[in-house]
């Protein structure tokens, strides 16, 4: 899977990847209106809404982009209907050629991450049939219970040719309450790091490995450090703009090709038609070519701080 | 929450949680059957079975016990059809007025976790209505990304009575990878039950707080341990019976009061028809009478193990 994310990448010259974390407060009213019209006040409507909103966006970035990551708390919050419209997104992203990363940070003893690798990466049978439940391409990964818990993810992705990014260094203020914490002579985060690699060696595809890793645009200095120290993982990049990460700190998350990191956006992008840079340029109804123009200033930016 | 926790259990004098995790693999295949002649062989049909087997096992023995904890991932599995079944298990065991602990393992970024926390334990708001998306009563929460990650999970905890358990050392074989490395003078695992106590302050209900911690039953010496270093948490113990815990091994999870922990059960209660003590006494058409019969044997273990 990492190969087609790469092709992607390159195809589209844009390590960018559009974060759909549809809050509710990010949808124009009028969506939200429209959906409470047909649903009443329900979690249809919201879900309606959301859906709707999404859709508009892909539709006005797809041809620029390589991948989109859902948030799935964002759906989840909305409860079942909001989860058929992750199902539904996921299927509208694909449709358009996008990678589709789950970003449901999934991890559990091994049986039940077995249950959540089929559930957003694999197929389950029922009968003789076999259905791919969410049909993600790649999922985010909590590691805190060890290799058992990320191994059935890994053999799914073999199995599937799918990929999961392993949280390393999370982008929040306080991810270094523990994972900066030193064990001997390295940190947490480190030593998490170097399980990316073990675990990574079992599923490469081409020059990486369908094993990658979440590293937090806001630790630019450890991005550097982590960059070297997993050379085969393809890096997710969250943090970047509304959480404060800028291109020009992101040079050092990338290998030398040019490649290995992809920086993910969501407010910035999704919620862009209510940014100070293009409050003035577009009306609420034109939320998804203010989004538009917000990738292509990412684009830019982050050309820039690669010096292509 | 914790109080009514507690409350529940003196009640039924059973420190007793069903894990209600059904694989397919555990329900009888008339059940599944029944779901494909009604649905062929889709996700519903699935949902439909496992929604019935819980049903049945949950009427057959909600008199005994205090608390249920169906795991997230098992439904998941099943797409949004399987969600739908978990959201009316749920709604299934409340009627019946046992705790519902949903086995969901989040944690994100501050605003994540809010999502995360609002769609399992609070409320979210459409145009004026308010709507609880799956009203678990608890939620389990994984610690790796710092304070920030399971603040909103307390808050949301103090608006609407309800309790988490932190994943401190869980019951897997690789749990001790990351968890029982030496940071310091103390173990991660260590170092987490100290922020399990930080946390639990803001969150206190009679003599325990809502915030509570996971331990397995598999590590019975660290029980013992983590028992006394976090006095005010509820710890939620998996991994009893088919993980390899036993009855005689789960003293020392307990405060001098015989309460203070919750032991959890899944395969052992939920597929006992198959287990060798049952399977001669009950047929697959009387499962829910074999978890009956094992809830109570359960139940016996535990009271001997506890010298009562």
């Amino acid at each position: 899977m990492v190969k087609r994310l790469l092709d992607e990448i390159v195809k589209k010259d844009a390590p960018i990847v559009v974060g759909l974390d549809p809050k509710l407060d990010f949808v124009p009213e009028y969506l939200v209106k429209q959906g409470i019209e047909k649903h009443g006040e329900t979690l249809e409507a919201a879900a309606d809404a959301i859906l709707e909103f999404n859709k508009k966006i892909v539709d006005a970035t797809y041809d620029l982009i390589p991948a989109v990551k859902p948030q799935i708390a964002m759906y989840e919050q909305f409860g079942v209907p909001g989860l058929k419209a992750f199902e539904e997104t996921c299927a509208y992203c694909r449709e358009k050629g996008l990678v589709v990363i789950g970003d449901v940070k999934r991890g559990d003893i091994g049986s039940t991450s077995g249950a959540y690798a089929t559930a957003h990466l694999g197929e389950i049978r029922v009968g003789s049939t076999k259905i791919a439940p969410f049909a993600e391409d790649y999922a985010t990964v909590n590691p805190y219970l060890g290799s058992d818990g990320v191994q059935p993810f890994i053999d799914i992705c073999n199995m599937y040719d799918k990929g999961i990014f392993i949280l390393v260094k999370t982008s929040n203020p306080s991810s270094g309450e523990f994972q900066d914490q030193m064990i001997g002579d390295k940190t947490l985060y480190q030593m998490v790091a170097d399980k990316v690699n073990e675990w990574g060696k079992s599923s490469m595809d081409g020059d990486y490995s369908n094993v990658g890793a979440v590293v937090g645009a806001t630790y630019p200095e450890m991005g550097v450090e982590l960059r070297k120290r997993m050379p085969h993982a393809m890096i997710l990049v969250p943090g970047y703009g509304a959480q404060g990460g800028k291109g020009k700190d992101l040079l050092g998350f990338f290998n030398e090709d040019g490649l290995g990191a992809i920086v993910n956006s969501s407010r910035g992008i999704i919620a862009a038609y209510r940014n100070e840079n293009y409050v003035d340029k577009f009306t609420e109804q034109e939320f998804a070519d203010a989004s538009r123009a917000a990738v292509l200033d990412m684009k830019e930016d982050l050309k820039q701080a690669l010096g292509k």
